[in-house]
């Protein structure tokens, strides 16, 4: 630890966390964003974009197994996945880590996300390694709008609704999605913080309710995000994540976890009652 | 906002969480420790000591509703209650919101914490007004192996286990706990973050389990705390948190709450997978 340098992240100029850092692995301006990558003392390798953290080697786990995997037992069988965002590869490292999964594209709007973290984060990068996942450097509006494809499990990894995914929180969107998703299908979302972002989680909840018949919200805890409690959304066509849980078949899986476990799949679904109040 | 004044608190010298500050209301040297209480701007007042954070008017109800009511859920009637540490005030505060209380003792080390909130953080100070409660300048752990009184629940609201609270994490203190409550007492005690803090969460937890029958750990989540996401464990002599929850008196309860409620009381059982493990 060579000097006294740290990455600080302030909210509304009231409220920051920081974290210490021993040396910037990558550092570069995209047509869209910054894009930096940091060694940091106690978190492992850490992504930011535009100066915010995107996440860390020490608790990315969280975030990506809970996105991921709560739709993979609910659903009987995903064999068709799309990950919006997700530039990190986090994401189609989980997805990757179903047998069931025949086809995975990747549509990430900033190429030099992909590449820096294939080479300077290989612990999420190497998910786009996986034979199935197919990684498209576009714009996932425009990918949403166009494409004749249509997938069992469509997973929304994007920033906040400011900077490039400020789109992605709108109904046309959805509804692309919605046309995108099988009959059975399921959308799930990084769903916004439960104590800074009351507006946006309420926004994309009526969102995703205008939507899809059967929605939902979940929460979980990390380090990395300001406040460290955050939430999923999801849409369903078909299936409720709390009533169509596969409790058993998840217990015989030979999958091992992080974080994600069965008491958690339940438990997530147990809102605070100044959130609960929020959706009603 | 007139300057550039900030609360930072800084975790293994490696990870920190900072707020702005308006103004100092109070700041004075204990016997036991540093005292300060200042006006943030967007977390309403806080109490800091020795430089940790213990409160913000924002979020203390967070802590103080599941430090409190998960117990009066359980234990069928409540009449008698300890509370060791809790000098701002606030865990009396949601002890007296339960009618079936007859008699509270707060015993609190510090004296210049109680007057310090009763005065400038009087959101939790005014808890000690309640008729039913007595508070006791004295040390904790001197009180609970002299006194001759038993109780139905004993609250251990105390920091961590560094500086005045050391001693607090004992067997020997544990023991005489459990001497103090009656057949079917209960003990709730803050439980350590769930991130920072695997040896004192384990720590706390063996000790429960050399003394007490039935054990159990639940977590939620606040802004104040460094990562946000805190633990609570129980020790009781008779009941299960989880089998002995008596849902339908919560329903039919009249109190409000900001954070507890019934899902709350289930969910907050279910662990990471990395916590779980912690424990088997």
């Amino acid at each position: 630890m060579h000097s006294n340098l740290w990455v600080e992240e302030i909210h509304n100029q009231t409220f920051g966390t920081k974290f210490k850092v021993n040396q910037v692995l990558f550092s570069g301006q995209s047509e869209f964003q910054a894009v930096d990558i940091v060694q940091t003392v106690d978190f492992g390798r850490m992504l930011l974009n535009d100066g915010l953290v995107m996440l860390t080697e020490r608790d990315e786990m969280i975030y990506h197994e809970m996105m991921t995997h709560l739709a993979f037992f609910v659903h009987p069988e995903i064999k068709s996945v799309l990950i919006v965002g997700g530039g990190d590869g986090g994401t189609a490292r989980e997805v990757g880590r179903h047998k069931s999964v025949e086809r995975m594209i990747n549509v990430e709007i900033d190429e030099m996300v992909v590449t820096a973290c294939r080479e300077h984060l290989p612990q999420t990068g190497r998910g786009f390694d996986h034979p199935h996942c197919e990684v498209k450097i576009q714009d996932g509006v425009k990918y949403m709008a166009e494409t004749k494809e249509k997938f069992d499990l469509i997973l929304i990894d994007s920033t906040d609704p400011i900077g490039p995914a400020a789109p992605l929180f709108s109904v046309e969107f959805y509804q692309n999605v919605n046309r995108c998703l099988n009959d059975d299908g399921i959308v799930v979302a990084q769903g916004e913080g439960v104590f800074l972002y009351e507006e946006e989680q309420k926004s994309l909840n009526s969102i995703l309710k205008t939507c899809f018949p059967k929605t939902g919200i979940y929460n979980f805890s990390n380090i990395s995000y300001p406040t460290g409690r955050w939430s999923f959304q999801y849409g369903s066509k078909k299936y409720d994540f709390q009533e169509d849980f596969d409790e058993q078949r998840l217990l015989a899986s030979d999958l091992d976890f992080y974080y994600y476990n069965e008491k958690i799949h339940r438990g997530c679904f147990a809102l605070p009652e100044f959130q609960r109040k929020r959706f009603s």
